[in-house]
């Protein structure tokens, strides 16, 4: 058991928990709790750390400790896991797991695809709660500019609820290239954009779609937007300005499902 | 100009910001920022205060000087402001509120109202986005049961970027008989709920519609469930197990209103 938080590995989480660099570089990145746990595919986990006293919880899971058997796992003191956790709560299990490779053009594949693309997207929550109603609503993939919050924030993480493993997404320097990519392959592409000139409903997105969706404050940029085959806008009451980044990406998403799977 | 912390108001003020039975017993809460004064009733307003130096930006925000003219407001210096904000950057104005009285007898009079119900909502961010997200889909009125999150929470007024002045909201002690003045009055109520036997596009909401929306990690309680006419449910792709709480709600209200508008 671990019981010095000099411990080098332990060192190692606190710094991957607050640098993205250093995360980055490793090419890992970090989930806490049973949940992500039990949903983190077996060949990206790398390291497990459980808090003493935990074992007995993760043995009532079921099937929690024979995955904890085929990955291994390390004991730390209790005082040590909560200088390694990135929470107030900590549920006593931390992961450590590679980061997955996804391709674009594999997910171009896919008839009819879904795409969300993000530009400069800052709140990490709602980058969390996009990938989770992503996979609710059957995204194909979410494509994520440079400046976009990083996907693997240990906030961002957690809102993902364990989406994260399931969601494929693409981080690119070059988010134009990517929308020209995406009309190349026949995906129709729509800029989320305040001065749309016709309504999300009015459209039909049962071919290949994508939508852009821009940063909280300024909305997308000129230059992405007018790669956008067509502007579209939500329709809003009273004084709204405009609505939360992941309502909108949320509210598109799943009117494409509504269209796609209503007869 | 103020320029002691230890001034009587400065003190109300910061106690305001951090205890909101204070707020609650004073009928007051707190709003920061020239966008939430702009959007301000003035009839709601009971104290303004500014940053020094900050006369100049809102001076040359149109409406904003005759604005503060009429209401009134006292200066006082950036140290001091720093202590009564909420905010990591403040904006340099800050004011207080006489909250509203709505009541729910008027709202029923609105032909076909939209309601949303929510029973144990818990943070405050979500809370405010609904309200926000509320307004833009034209929700009739809010009802907030005693255990959800402080709707004047500073983070909750701020994350509904001045919705909060314009959709009628009812806190009462009791959500069950709340839900049965609806039924009484015509409107049928959904209990969003995993559950749910029907897909929520599956409904008709042209009538007078309110959805029961619950915490964010238990959901509804059986109880208040029980009270619905339907349950309905989100489609759900992938291994989701439920959306966020705004986020569903925000889906269910924009599905109201796409029926509703288009032909």
């Amino acid at each position: 058991m671990i019981t010095s938080s000099s411990n080098p590995k332990v060192k190692q989480i606190v710094q991957w928990q607050n640098k993205a660099k250093e995360r980055r570089s490793a090419g890992i990145f970090l989930a806490e709790g049973f949940k992500m746990f039990g949903e983190a595919p077996e060949e990206w986990i790398r390291e497990v750390y459980l808090s003493e006293g935990i074992q007995d919880r993760a043995s009532a899971i079921p099937g929690m400790s024979e995955k904890l058997a085929r990955v291994g796992c390390e004991t730390v003191s209790q005082e040590v896991f909560r200088k390694m956790s990135d929470t107030q709560s900590p549920q006593g299990i931390l992961c450590v797991l590679k980061r997955p490779q996804y391709s674009l053009e594999k997910l171009l594949n896919i008839p009819a695809p879904l795409f969300l693309v993000l530009e400069n997207l800052q709140d990490p929550g709602n980058l969390g709660t996009i990938v989770r109603t992503g996979e609710g609503a059957g995204v194909t993939g979410i494509i994520m500019g440079a400046g976009t919050a990083d996907l693997y924030n240990p906030k961002t993480i957690r809102a993902t609820m364990g989406s994260v493993f399931r969601v494929p997404f693409v981080c690119t320097e070059d988010l134009g290239q990517a929308v020209a990519r995406l009309r190349e392959n026949g995906v129709r592409v729509y800029a989320a954009h305040l001065e749309g000139e016709r309504y999300y409903d009015s459209f039909s997105f049962r071919e290949g779609t994508a939508f852009l969706i821009g940063n909280e404050g300024a909305g997308l940029s000129a230059e992405l937007a007018s790669r956008a085959d067509s502007y579209l806008k939500i329709p809003m009451e009273g004084s709204v300005e405009s609505l939360n980044a992941a309502v909108t990406a949320s509210i598109l998403m799943y009117e494409v499902h509504r269209q796609r799977h209503c007869s």
